[in-house]
Order: C-alpha cells, then structure tokens, then sequence
C-alpha cells in the first residue's frame, strides 16, 4: 500500500484540536497552525489555509465538532451549532464536499443530541477524514489498473495529500503508478503551475519532490506544446463537484486540458471520492463558480505584476464536460461519462 | 489614421543614439534607455529591455549603424560590421525579423562601403523603423476590415506598439477596431497575461489602458472558460516567424489558444509584417524554439515561487500549424492558409 510522507492534517487528541499544515507558507516553511474556535475553521477555509475539496469538507467537519463541544452543555445547542454550520456553509461555494460533510455531522449532531458528551461527533469527523484516505487509496489502485504504463502524466493545481485527508485524488492514483513502475518504466510527471494561485508551482511539485516523484514544472501555457510533443501519455486531475451528468467542475484551467487532450488524442482522467458527487446537481451549468478577488491574479507573491487599475475576471474554477472525460476515478468504479450519457 | 501614446523608440537625432523604452521596468517605472554601443544594443535584446519580433529588428538595425559609425574610417571596418552582425544574430534565435533586419542593414553596408560617413547606413534603420509602422498602419486598417464589429476580442503576449516600430500588429488592428467602433459597439480585449514573462499583465494592458482602449486582464488558462462562455469574438496574435507553409511560431501559449478557438468555433488570426515571413523555412517543425531560463519560470519579480531545485521546461515560443489559422492579416493582403495548403 502506497504512503506519503505529507501530514496536511493532525488531530491532537489532548486537547481535541486540529493541526493544518499552513499552505500559504509553502514551500518555503513547513509551518503548523493550531484551529482553536469554528471561526478559526472558517477562516483557515476562505483564506486557503487549507484547500481542495476533500480537505475542505474535512476540516468542516472538525468545525462542526468544535461547536459541538463548546455548546454541548448550553440550552440552545443545536441553534449555536446550526449557526457553525451556516458560517462554515459561507466559506467557499463550489467545493461540495464542504456541504457533503456538514449536512453528514449535522445530522451526528441530531442523533446524538443527548449523549452526555460530543465524542460521537469527534468520532464522525474522524470517520470523515480516515474514510477520506481509504478512498484515495482505493481511487489509487483502481486508477492506475486503468491508465496502466505511462511514461509522462500531466496534472493541474493540487489533488494531492494537501487536498485531502492524505495521500491525495489524482496524486494518489499518480503515487500508485510511480511505485508500481520504480524499477521498469520509471514515471515523470509534468505540473502546471496553475495560475493565479500557484497551486501546482507552491504545493503539487513541493508533495512530490518529498515523496521523491520525478517532475518538472510548466506554466500552463506550455501544457499544449508538450502534448504536441507527444510528452504526455495521460492528463489526470482532481474535481470540486460533479454534476448528475459527469459534468465535472474543477480549478480553472482544468477545462482547457481537457479540450487540449482531446484534440492530441490524450486519455483525461478525473480522479473524485463518493462525497464530490452532487446528484442534487443535474449539469455543470447549474454549479456555482466562486469568482475570487483581483488581488490573487495582479499580486504575487506581495509583488504587483499588473498596472495599477487594471481591471479582471478571475472565476476560480471551470466546469468541464462529461463528453471531454475518458473517465472518471472513483472509490468503486471506473465511470465512463461519454458511454452512459450517450 | 490610428496612432498611440505608447513611443517604445526614440532617436536622438543630435548624438545619434537610439533610446528605448525599458520594457523590464514596465508598468511601474516609464525609464528610458539610452544605447550607446553595439554590445548596448545586444544586451538589451538578450535581456528583453526590447523584445517583440518587429521591435527586435528594428534594434538590431540600429546596432549595425553603431558598428559602422564606430569602424567606418578603420581599414578593417567590414570585419568590425561582420564581428557585430554575428554577436546581434547571436541574442535570440526564434524571432526571424532580427536576421531579416541583419540581411538587410548589411546589403545596406557594402553598397555605400566607400561613401564618405555611414549616414546611408542611418536612414536604412530609420528607413526599416518607419516602413514598420506603415506596415502596422495597413495592417490595423486591412485587419479591421477582414474581422468586421466584434465586441469581445483576446490576445496573448504582446504584439503592440511596444513589439514593434510604434502601434503594433494584433494591437494596431484592436487600435483600429477600437477606433471604428468607438461610438457603436464599443471594443472590450481580453488580455492573456502571458506566463512566464507576463508581457500581458506587464505590457498589453498598460499599453492598452494608456491608449484608453477597454480591456480585462486574465491568467492564460481563463481564455477557455471565456470561450465557453461565449464571452471571445476573435482572437488575434503577433508571430515571431511564419513558415513557407503559413506554420506560426509565436510566445508559448498561442498553440493552446489556437486549439481553443478551433474547439469553439472561434476565428483565429494572426497579423505579422513581411519581414516576419521565413521563406526559408519550409514548415514549423524547422524553426527553433528559444529555451530560456528555469528561473524566469519559477522567480516572478523576484520572488520565488516553487520550491528549491524544482526543474522546469521552459520553451519561450510555440509553432501553430497553417490549419488551424483563419488568417494571416500582413500589410498586403490577408492569407488563408488552410485554403491554399489543402
């Protein structure tokens, strides 16, 4: 069984606190930050602390116990948690494993409204975060039996261990093909650097250096070139929603790839656990996509890179057709969007 | 007549020395340059104080005349023009204008060899200066005709006033349709910022906004999003050097565009001057493609932002293939090429 060597989330069980690796300090400092109230989980949420949508849900979940616990004893409990639960729901809005995991504590919290302690709600977040992992690494096993032996693989933003319980959705599924193929095909894997937020620049080539993966960073414009080149044998990356239809909502940008690898002829993978399916959605046009602040795209790194009064758009996230997909990783299947809606 | 605030060159006619715009310090800082050798001149387009394929002619021009001022009463001054013909064609390789402009400014030196001081040698860079602009002048009006009113229209890198003599290619023919459309249906530019060097966000909005031309700044891998959205009229680029067989080569990025607008039915066009025609080359396979430094990719205005000892490509320019092009808009006519290749 496949491991990684990054810990994006501890639970310290003294003092029933969750521990985010900070992934605005990386890669330079490996830097902890300690949640101590719901409005800390909140925050850690919008401010990117902590992000990819398998991440988010589970540190939603710990904000729901975190309420829990200090409004365990107080008459109106389940009004202060309902309220966590409406300040979580406000964070970010297109990821649904957010919503996924507080509608699942939500409804801890109503079965166990009368325990003498919340340690039942302890124990959902925690199932959230271990079933989390199991997920990938099941989605890892089942996604590299698909793609089988590839040279080159290229993914977008961060699907990795730090974007979720651990191990990772499209690096997962990469960190399996990596190990099976050490000792014959060895395996490199090509990052976009995934403006504006950097994600893959800051944290997917940072995971997989420490895991020892081979890769090279791109800025995403060069992703075509390297298709062109014939340098990419698969494109796989990780999902913020999908709809009913396999339309699959994504970090901008993932919707060009796809575009892009059809047009060379490229299998497109998506790697998704059960909980980023959103059967209350019946098409990718019907998902919110979170328009994010200029700042991100003109500011880098503290640094203006653009005019001042330059104007933007800056959609964080892009949906992208089921028609585009080869297939979709999941926990227990392989879904091929194109065969079943056709 | 459309004309621009943006003066990228200036010539001092007293000292005779060419003073550029500092395209490096740009938006913050208009600084000016003063050359005052052939290795200035070098320097300079090694660096990209100047860069853009028409605006890198022009230069290198303007290098030759330093050389020969300098050698001209010297026994060996061939030699001394020949030596600074080699280090100019030395700076960068995949813009054909700058071997073009050599050609030329050295036809220029051996038939005036024997005239008393270099002034012909002078007035064939000024002369390639101001045939420049009256190129981006036909062009902007001979494009604006082809593309008709549109609302929405993107561009990648620069290929403005400050690429070329003054005015530009792609942005002389959004000049023009600005221009015409001014009082109807006012022009809006989507501006790709262009990763790595970010001519883009640093450049084309600045050139654009200085002008008072509408535009939106975007990350490259947005461009798709707005696609979809049908939110793109046209796309129109600069080229670095066309291929007998129309193949384009241009900043990395423009493949993927050009792919992009295919998808989404999306006229594709290109506007170049003739000096960026290679009839020496047969296709886009033959043209090489510049790799510059890793980090320019991972250091973004002195920041870093990918980990240590990361590696990176980082190919500067890509070729789009003839087929995918709607027209080639040059000073003289528009070229179809899928329709003369097939």
């Amino acid at each position: 069984m496949i491991h990684s060597d990054v810990r994006p989330f501890q639970f310290d069980s003294s003092s029933q606190k969750l521990i985010l690796l900070d992934q605005l300090a990386l890669p330079e400092t490996e830097r902890h930050i300690t949640l101590n109230t719901v409005e800390d989980v909140a925050a850690a949420i919008t401010d990117m602390v902590v992000r990819g949508a398998p991440a988010i849900g589970i540190t939603a979940a710990f904000g729901i116990f975190y309420a829990a616990k200090s409004a365990w004893h107080a008459p109106n409990k389940l009004q202060i948690i309902q309220n966590a639960k409406t300040l979580l729901a406000s964070t970010r809005p297109t990821a649904v494993n957010l919503f996924w995991a507080l509608e699942r504590m939500m409804a801890a919290v109503k079965t166990h409204l009368n325990d003498p302690t919340p340690a039942a709600i302890l124990n959902e977040a925690m199932d959230i975060w271990r079933e989390d992992v199991e997920m990938n690494q099941k989605m890892a096993v089942r996604g590299a039996d698909e793609i089988g032996t590839v040279k080159n693989i290229l993914t977008h933003c961060n699907a990795g261990a730090l974007a979720t319980g651990g191990l990772g959705t499209a690096l997962g599924v990469i960190r399996e093909i990596d190990s099976r193929q050490k000792t014959s095909t060895p395996l490199h894997v090509w990052v976009d650097e995934t403006r504006p937020y950097l994600q893959g620049a800051r944290l997917t080539s940072w995971e997989l250096m420490k895991d020892g993966i081979d890769c090279t960073l791109i800025t995403d414009s060069m992703a075509a070139f390297l298709m062109k080149e014939k340098s990419v044998d698969a494109v796989i990356v990780g999902a913020d929603r999908i709809a009913k239809n396999y339309d699959v909502a994504n970090k901008i940008g993932t919707y060009a790839l796809a575009v892009l690898a059809l047009y060379h002829k490229i299998p497109f993978y998506v790697a998704a656990p059960d909980s980023t399916f959103d059967p209350a959605v019946q098409t990718g046009r019907d998902i919110a996509i979170e328009e994010r602040s200029s700042d991100e795209i003109v500011i880098v790194k503290g640094r203006r890179i653009a005019p001042d009064g330059v104007k933007t758009r800056h959609p964080a996230f892009d949906v992208t057709p089921h028609e585009l997909i080869t297939g979709i990783i999941t926990p227990s299947q392989i879904i091929r969007p194109l065969k079943i809606n056709s």
